[in-house]
């Protein structure tokens, strides 16, 4: 079981600098982030924060003095305060105050249980063992259990337990935000529901959303014992606490049970959320119970979700542990809560929980085992369509035009400006120019369908968000006459390096190669919807979107004569018009003053320079074309277009642009690792094993602090299914091309396949599949350009050359 | 045209007796009701109520005292209030001080329009004409609009226009709930956002959801002139009005455009409601630029769902008002707002806004139609199934056990107690032991999967509802030893006459046929289940829900050992058991001194007499099973239970208790003429006609103001589509089973089945069927036992002895 357990044995949070990273509990509703809360010893630190629908204030908002409050990412109430003293005593317990003489902090991924031991001696010379055991239960998204065990090794007497709830959090787990807004939340109420139970009730101060909170407060002695005094203050309308006065007996173990519930205003079948917190609260089971509950509900997750993967121990524990953090943010809880996909995790406070694009990375691993969540989370796209259409049309296009980062109702809201902390300057943004986030939306809604074959759900929802987004690219794209071509001005790409031309006052690049493609693809993809659709649906969408046949002979046209720009010969794909005039960059000199992973646009912005002079980029921008398409499928389309590619000039692309970038992004090195999978896969292990390490050693230098980076988690993962085992859907065929690296024995996983559950174990000699029960009874699979067909109940054997 | 309009020609409202069925307007987020309310003529009516989630309280938390208050049902502020004077005059405009010189009042359907012109002379002989148009919009949930074009016909001169959002509602629409608390709203804030708009923000009282509207006005004057004084006044936090003071020339139209957006706290993608009301409504168009995407969205709509029926003009015209208030109750616009389906539509406040079965009656039509609709709905129930296990396990059973009346949180809001109005006595009332409503929830999961075969719902929600409510009739079901058989104790069925034993103390019945045979296809169909889904699902779902193999075989042994009681001889099903010891009824009295539709348990308790002692139904029980149940289903579904049942049993049953029943509820009738559909056509169609003119012609007694009966209302259509055309899934074949009443010469529908668009055309001689392009290429079509494989493209003719 080590490969599914993570361990501190320090209890110094200095000493835990990852804290938020390895032993944080999510379920969708609420999150726990770090160790140490319920002891007082830390009652400082930042609470747990989660996301709630309401868009935050821009940086600039605050910098323009404009009056825009809007909050995406409010903290909870704080459920955890829990402490003790000896009576008599005046400070309460804390554990720097005391001789720790054994501590362990371990989270359980399997249970998702985090359990705390200490031991520690007082200035009494008392010792004291408690065990605590906390979850954020996967089986009641309005569940949050503490329990402590505390057993007075040498000493019998009388203490004072307290239990409280806390409204008073601030949002200042980043150190640069803290000059912002911090306080999201408006007390409204606490009170006592009854002898146990205490409540309180706040309110988001912008989107007004009320959030009530009770606890439940239990003691169990042994021998059992209801003699205790029990007393509960609550004065304070953002703080309520109960104190229990008991006994405690040398040896005699005595257990706190502390079991909380969270309701909102935007949960669904509720009627008042205070009454239903305290009428529900009053339902639950014992601790015991709920982690029961718990640990079943993340055994079947696990049976679903779990990617075995013999190598390195570590390799196969961290694997898991992005797992974990995926299926914390993502999970059956969060179905109706409208939420995004949130770069950071449920509790990272950096990016403020803004949605980027990470569903690209996150998709692929949900659609082959919990597609009805990628469903939701294409809803979440779907119901910010107006707003996408308003913002298309603001900017002179037709279609949908959604924001590169986004919160509550969908409207932009990137950054215009932002803060250098290398040079301490304020400088202008341009990233919200990257309109391929469409791209990206579209082709998850396909692949969504492509994975489920998911009809009813293309044509009521996913078909207009296609046929809105091409119809966006058709019009954002011009004719230049010239090249006899379409092109897309203005934008960016995913490098974040490239902005502007050096020498141009305008913001955005010319034809960048990754929006191009994704733009003639995302045209294709809505051409060939329409040959699935029924024609009642069709002829509705043609009308309500505006779709004439001319703007469709305009997507034809489009999709065969999008321009993509090369250098040279041809056979590199140049970034963007213009790249090969760019510099090239001394990456030894710089790599050698700042280590592998910079952010070079800070440091030279800081010596005076601008990297928009330099072939250099964050993160991957061509390459992620050969990431996001099977070489097949990619010759194809550039064939389409009328560009000669070849497998070879997909190698020599890699190695070009490998060379030229800094992976100043997490989800670089997984792009990197992917497509080197096949031309070198010594090269692509490597990375693999960096990208694993991303949040787990903080590679990109204290951002993990500031909360996960969720797309790369995903992607380690995705890395692994679609990367190594070589999955990929193509006219109904799901195609493996397995390229295991040599440092792995084999990977074994579970996939949903258009309603069947496929069983996949890969060596370097065999493919063995197996097929479950499902409701059509064939699967076509297919291997080495051969496709087969299998029934349900067959299994398999494949031969590996 | 003439089919799609229902118009008054008079303007009182004591000569629109029905304004409430044929005049009322829903959008699946707000509704507005009766005709008058935008003049000042009329401002005592009751104001436009709809839908919010919040469980209302129960009758009998009035009448003990208790303190729960829980709104269901709440009106929002109204919208509409807009009116003029002659400036220098006091009043406003009343019709009552003017002489009306022509009205006319007209619901255009096909548009979901309602017009009213009205021309008038004051008492300074001025005559004037007024157009009003109003639509609730279709196209975006949160948009009203009201137009009036107001042409001084032999004047000219200065006038004042009003334009007012009022948040002083009350609901006070039905006359015996009066004396309950009727104010839900508490006003928050009034105030100007710009110039031309105001707003209103309330909240309810109990539920704390917070509800904004905003009301943009402009006038428009012939010759164009912005010369026109506007004032604003917002002292009330209740109430604001914009004044408006203009110059009116003789002939000239002056219009006025007032367009209103409604945004509540349990939206989705939205940040703060007020901002969010405040910033869209001024990016709305026009009025005629709303109107057009309203009516694109209703045509787009009709074309999926207009029934066409060659009979009378009648018959077609009320067809499509049961259809058209169908579609304004339950609409896209609805997803997402997590709302079930009010037995009153979205404005009737009789029954306080309370969820039943009505679904059964609905889903039939939106699953061949509108299937995510269903989705969604089904999903309402899914969302509250731990309050349904909550309440089995307290009622000491296992699974989940839905409630018969519920509201927001799922509870059971069944009043306890009820008064008759005949007799001013307070009552017991068993009816919430209508556990029945378990069986429908099933069998609309069933109904749901067979139209559309989304796979992807049955695993992750329908069977866990579908093996739960098994689970519960499982437990409810008791063995009997004497018997052999299992029975089904204290319950009771459909028929609300019948809630014990007259000489019983204990309240229900023992062994409802009903009951015990849906409760026998219930287990049968989770036991089909298990054949259905993939294993990892299964053993999730099995595990989760306690469902163990010993629970499998019991489960495998009530589907064939569940009583059914019969009538003496055997061939008739006994509603229950002890029927046959009832009295027979004396119905020529009664219906001599009550009419043909009574309430008989009313009548007889004011009597001193106690309808249970008589063999007298207020609605369809036993012959639900053939309302269900194709003959071929039910036929087999008894020869499973051990019983023979034949084609000619089934005709003797409908007699039987065609001459039992007092047709005391509105599904009563659809239900009789459905099963009389192939044994007596005339009966049949004399019967679809009464149940057609339920609401219309208010055939219950003044119900029909109290707001129209939507189950029946969608029963008729389905009428038509399963009971003539004689629609049947069975594995996995359409089945097609025609009767055309004589009375039609011919029915067109379409229907959406399996991704597939079928047109069917049904006359006396033929059936054609068009097959539309659809995902899968084929479809099995089933008639006079033969089955037929039609591909996409094809359209086919069968020939009908």
């Amino acid at each position: 079981m080590a490969e599914w357990k993570i361990a501190y044995d320090s209890w110094k949070p200095e000493e835990q600098p990852l804290r938020e990273a390895l032993c944080t509990l999510g379920n969708g509703n609420f999150a726990t982030r770090g160790a140490a809360e319920e002891s007082s010893a830390d009652e400082k630190i930042n609470y747990p924060g989660t996301y709630l629908a309401g868009g935050f204030n821009r940086l600039v908002s605050k910098v323009s003095g404009k009056d825009i409050e809007n909050e995406d990412l409010v903290n909870w109430p704080n459920w955890l305060p829990l402490t003790f003293r000896h009576t008599g005593e005046e400070g309460w317990f804390e554990l720097s105050q005391v001789e720790v003489t054994h501590y362990r902090q371990e989270l359980d991924m399997y249970q998702g249980l985090l359990t705390r031991q200490i031991q520690f001696r007082d200035s009494q010379n008392r010792e004291t063992h408690i065990t605590s055991r906390r979850f954020l239960s996967m089986a009641n998204p309005h569940v949050a259990a503490l329990e402590w065990e505390l057993t007075p090794q040498n000493w019998s007497g009388e203490i004072e337990v307290r239990s409280a709830l806390d409204g008073r959090v601030k949002n200042s787990g980043v150190a640069r935000y803290r000059s912002l807004a911090s306080q999201h939340l408006v007390p409204l109420e606490t009170g006592q529901h009854n002898d146990e139970t205490i409540f309180l009730l706040t309110q988001t101060t912008q989107s007004h959303i009320r959030m009530a909170q009770v606890a439940r407060t239990r003691v169990f002695v042994e021998p059992p014992s209801e003699n205790y005094k029990r007393e509960t203050k609550t004065g304070d309308k953002a703080y309520t606490e109960q104190l229990l006065r008991l006994s405690c007996k040398k040896q005699h173990p005595l257990r706190i049970e502390k079991v909380v519930m969270l309701y909102t205003s935007r949960d669904f079948a509720v009627s008042e959320i205070k009454q239903e917190a305290c009428t529900n609260v009053s339902r639950l089971g014992s601790f015991s119970q709920l982690l029961h509950e718990h640990c079943r509900t993340w055994r079947h997750i696990w049976d679903r979700c779990d990617l075995e993967i013999a190598s390195n121990h570590n390799a196969q524990r961290i694997l898991r542990l992005h797992i974990f953090h995926l299926l914390q943010t993502v999970s059956g809880n969060t179905v109706d809560l409208d939420v995004g996909v949130p770069a950071r995790g449920l509790h990272g406070e950096a990016y403020r929980g803004h949605i980027f694009w990470d569903e690209l990375f996150i998709f692929p691993f949900l659609n082959l085992r919990l597609p009805e969540l990628t469903r939701e989370l294409l809803m979440y796209r779907y119901r910010r369509l107006p707003e996408a259409r308003y913002a298309a049309s603001q900017a002179g296009y037709r279609g949908a035009m959604f924001p590169w980062q986004s919160g509550s109702n969908g409207r932009e809201e990137s950054q215009v400006i932002h803060l250098n902390p290398e040079s301490g300057n304020w400088l202008p943004d341009n990233t919200f120019l990257q309109r391929h986030i469409n791209a990206a939306i579209a082709y998850n809604v396909w692949q969504y369908y492509q994975s489920t074959t998911d009809l009813e759900f293309l044509s009521f929802y996913g078909a207009e968000m296609i046929f809105d987004i091409a119809q966006f690219w058709s019009t954002i794209a011009t004719y230049n006459e010239q090249k006899g071509r379409f092109e897309i001005l203005h934008v960016v790409g995913p490098d974040e390096y490239h902005t502007e031309y050096p020498d141009s006052e305008e913001p955005g690049l010319r034809n960048n190669a990754y929006t191009n493609v994704m733009a003639a693809w995302v045209i294709r993809c809505a051409l060939g919807i329409a040959k699935v659709l029924d024609n009642t649906r069709l002829e509705e969408l043609y009308e309500k979107l505006h779709i004439s046949a001319d703007d469709r002979s305009r997507w034809e046209d489009i999709s065969h004569k999008m321009f993509v720009p090369f250098i040279e010969d041809g056979s590199i794909i140049a970034q963007f018009e213009g790249y090969e005039q760019l510099q090239e960059f001394d990456w030894e000199k710089y790599k050698k003053k700042h280590g592998e992973s910079m952010r070079l646009d800070r440091i030279l912005e800081s010596e005076g320079d601008n990297v928009n002079k330099y072939k250099a980029s964050k993160q991957a921008d061509v390459i992620m074309l050969f990431y996001l398409f099977s070489s097949e499928e990619l010759l194809a389309l550039f064939q389409s277009l009328g560009y000669e590619l070849t497998e070879k000039d997909i190698s020599a692309n890699i190695d070009y642009y490998e060379n030229r970038t800094s992976h100043g992004s997490t989800l670089s090195k997984i792009v990197h690792s992917w497509v080197l999978a096949r031309s070198d896969r010594k090269r692509s292990w490597s990375n693999f094993l960096e990208a694993l390490m991303s949040d787990v050693s903080d590679v990109q230098g204290g951002t993990t602090q500031e909360g996960i980076h969720l797309g790369a988690m995903a992607g380690t993962v995705d890395l692994l299914q679609r990367g190594y085992v070589g999955l990929d859907i193509r006219e109904n065929v799901l195609w493996l091309n397995p390229a295991l690296p040599v440092e792995v024995s084999y990977i074994k996983l579970q996939l949903r396949y258009r309603g069947h559950w496929l069983t996949l174990l890969l060596t370097h000699q065999k493919l063995l599949i197996s097929v479950d029960k499902g409701f059509t009874k064939k699967v076509k699979i297919g291997l080495k350009g051969q496709v087969h067909t299998l029934q349900t109940g067959d299994k398999k054997e494949f031969e590996i050359s």
